[in-house]
């Protein structure tokens, strides 16, 4: 694999700050309207059909639980595995438990190209299918692959455009940032958002469209349609790539200039931020242990699942699929299956008259480092329907709150199950108390994307609803 | 424990920049000659006697091997564990290997106080005694506990000035960042590296002496006087911390040029050295697993140590002090022993006028995010006699560079016995070729200092180098 040595363009400093004034252009921009978009998607889709069917883990080709440890492994040794963990932390209302987690050491190129099309940003998005998705094909990044994929360990094709990314020389990178995901699900994942500018005159393949930031936008206001990387990899783009005009009145505007405040019209500074979430990081203890699946306690592993005695958080189950369009035309793979639909939330409330989230210290097992920044709520309801209902959670489900966004969006099909979040973004008024308990905070739009430059810093819940809220404008 | 929550002395921009200014100012003023300090840490000690014995396994009281695993653990399950690493990777002349390594769940607070005194910053620093020093006292952060320590489970007393770090409002916070320590010789070991600025008028403890950044430079020019935890913190401490007129020639002035240098001077802008460090830690793989310390292979336990069957590499040690000034009187406990002396050393090269230095994309098995920007060579030169000599090993050690700093420093005391690291900064010409391998590249310390600002970026030996740089001033 080739890595970046020699001389690239090399952008100057007014060169960046321009960058920051043609993301908003772009954000502005709608070429095609949003229905244009739809029908393009229901098109590709019919031109590439697909069928996925259950199957029992004895007919799971290619995976089996190995001797030992009962792990359910791939014969190749690669792509990932279904491991157990034994979990022991100080906080919250559980202090112990035993649960399966997905183990996948690959990291994944989760990779955007940019061109400048008619003077506007484009961003080159790709009609895809993944087998746990609940409705066939969702706009991805370009390239979405691990090395297993580009690599070719399933000997199928090599990713479209994974070159890019890979080569050195190829274009103008402006995100590249490794980042987390679902801490519950994936134990120390971890991907590589990136986005890479190009001058290339790229004709797309059929599967393949150049859209706006604007358009993007357009998609997030629709279910499902935005899947997961693509989200997180736009939310690392640098701030302010919002459209409205920041002296308008309306929660447009409101988020325009949280995107652009600076520390001095924020809550607090962006290192007293820092403080904030160092301190929860440092402060937590949360000490995790692989342990053999079959060790795993109170869960159950049949013929067609791995379950939780009481029904409830995930199951692990198998599918079969057949694809046209994909880099191997049919495969078998087990998916992690969510019991309900999950819920993420930010409670938004000026302050000073700017617009400021309200962060919660997110305390996960398969985080790298413990605690990220995450959302004021983030649940799965069904879970909690008696003691122990998470902080806020009645609160964003209540009439007193102003809804801005309320938009279901889907996790990553390649690995989960029908897997669906409620996304939503609520204001509170005056009344609501400015001081918070410990481990949440105040923080503006700008500070929270200064915040995903770096990793491990802001989970992949935050980053998606950080792209939801620009969506707003 | 108590956390940041309320308002706080809020920076503002013009403050934030003042910072750099004050910061040169101290680095600049040397209120006591240097031989002042060492009179004054070697009367700490003889007012402080201390005794280090030996002692086997066997007697090393509070301390065991746990029954299924072999595991070397506390008898109250804290404070740190020796347990057993198996090691895959796809990097580096070894593809596999089994290693003991220490297992720290607890992180430290590593934290000085500043406080301007006759108008210059000065740092309270603490002639601390641990047992595995090669001479005794160092100088070390004001508070350097873990909350075993700071909480007392030794049922000792509390830390000294600890309040400041866990207490709100009682300070302005300049530093604080989670960061790794030897990812060899730990397993995801993590520090709060913090620096707060009190206004309160301290009377120092007996222990304890304001000095300036000037001082702290002085001292770094003398081998094992200031520890390796003071010298990460104080690297934190937002850079252009050089006393230097960047006009004048020579070593120093070069140096202040390459702090202050913007990305427009620089060989690569920050992001593209960025991209760089996200890139080696996307395409490297490696699998770490615990294993039971017993079943760690080509290892030997006997009743004194635990070591490698080649007696390279390092040693698991007893021993049992005695000491004055310390939170408990006497204790016991293992030490890893390093066998050798390390050797960290930055390759420094001007390129367009400003000084860079070669950093290394540094793999180990013990980070959590597996490669952290590391010096050009950091090795132990004697593990690697015949082959497999590390890249530039022999250079920085020819007389075909120019020898900036060579200055023995120490590794942390309270973990490591009589663990050594030669730091050498030396010059190349513009005979040395500015292309690098992948795995290299080229960074001004205004980008290397940027980088210390994020967790997990920069690994323990650059940060003490990069300190040592700056001591060149």
């Amino acid at each position: 694999m080739v890595l970046h040595t020699e001389a690239r363009p090399r952008p100057g400093r007014a060169d960046r700050d321009h960058l920051v004034a043609r993301l908003a252009r772009s954000a502005r921009h709608r070429p095609r309207p949003v229905a244009d978009l739809d029908a393009w998607l229901d098109a590709r889709t019919r031109a590439n059909p697909y069928e996925i069917t259950e199957v029992p883990f004895a007919e799971l080709t290619g995976w089996s639980f190995a001797p030992h440890s009962g792990d359910l492994v791939h014969d190749s040794g690669r792509f990932f595995s279904v491991e157990g963990l034994h979990v022991r932390t100080d906080g919250g209302p559980v202090d112990e438990w035993w649960q399966p987690i997905i183990h996948q050491p690959d990291r994944a190129i989760l990779g955007i190209l940019a061109r400048e099309i008619d003077g506007v940003l484009h961003f080159l998005l790709q009609a895809k299918m993944e087998p746990g998705n609940v409705n066939g094909m969702q706009f991805s990044p370009t390239v979405q692959s691990t090395p297993s994929n580009y690599l070719r360990t399933h000997r199928g094709a090599r990713s479209r455009y994974v070159e890019y990314f890979l080569e050195t020389g190829r274009g103008r990178v402006l995100v590249d940032v490794l980042q987390s995901e679902q801490g519950s699900w994936f134990r120390g994942k971890r991907n590589r958002n990136i986005v890479v500018e190009v001058t290339d005159d790229i004709e797309p393949h059929q599967d393949f469209v150049w859209l706006t930031l604007g358009q993007i936008h357009d998609l997030l206001h629709r279910p499902n349609l935005v899947n997961m990387d693509a989200r997180t990899v736009l939310s690392c783009l640098p701030g302010h790539a919002v459209a409205a005009d920041p002296a308008a009145p309306g929660i447009a505007a409101a988020v325009a200039r949280s995107s652009l405040a600076d520390d001095d019209a924020a809550w607090q500074p962006l290192l007293q931020v820092r403080n904030w979430l160092t301190a929860n990081k440092a402060d937590r203890t949360l000490v995790a242990h692989q342990v053999p699946l079959r060790q795993v306690r109170d869960w159950h592993c049949g013929d067609a699942d791995i379950r939780h005695r009481s029904g409830r958080f995930f199951r692990i189950v198998g599918r079969a699929v057949r694809a046209s369009n994909r880099e191997v035309a049919q495969w078998r793979q087990p998916l992690l299956a969510p019991c309900g639909t999950g819920l993420v939330a930010f409670v938004v409330r000026r302050l000073g008259g700017v617009l400021h989230v309200l962060a919660h210290a997110d305390l996960r097992p398969g985080y790298r480092d413990i605690v990220e920044l995450g959302p004021t709520v983030q649940c799965t309801p069904d879970n909690f329907t008696g003691v122990h209902r998470p902080a806020y959670l009645d609160l964003v489900c209540s009439d007193q709150v102003q809804v801005h966004y309320d938009v279901l969006q889907s996790e990553e099909g390649g690995r989960f199950h029908h897997a669906v979040t409620r996304h939503l973004v609520v204001e509170v008024g005056p009344e609501f108390p400015a001081t918070t308990p410990p481990d949440y905070t105040w923080v503006t739009l700008r500070q929270l994307t200064a915040m995903t430059a770096f990793s491990y810093q802001v989970n992949i819940e935050a980053r998606s609803l950080l792209l939801c809220l620009r969506a707003l404008t």
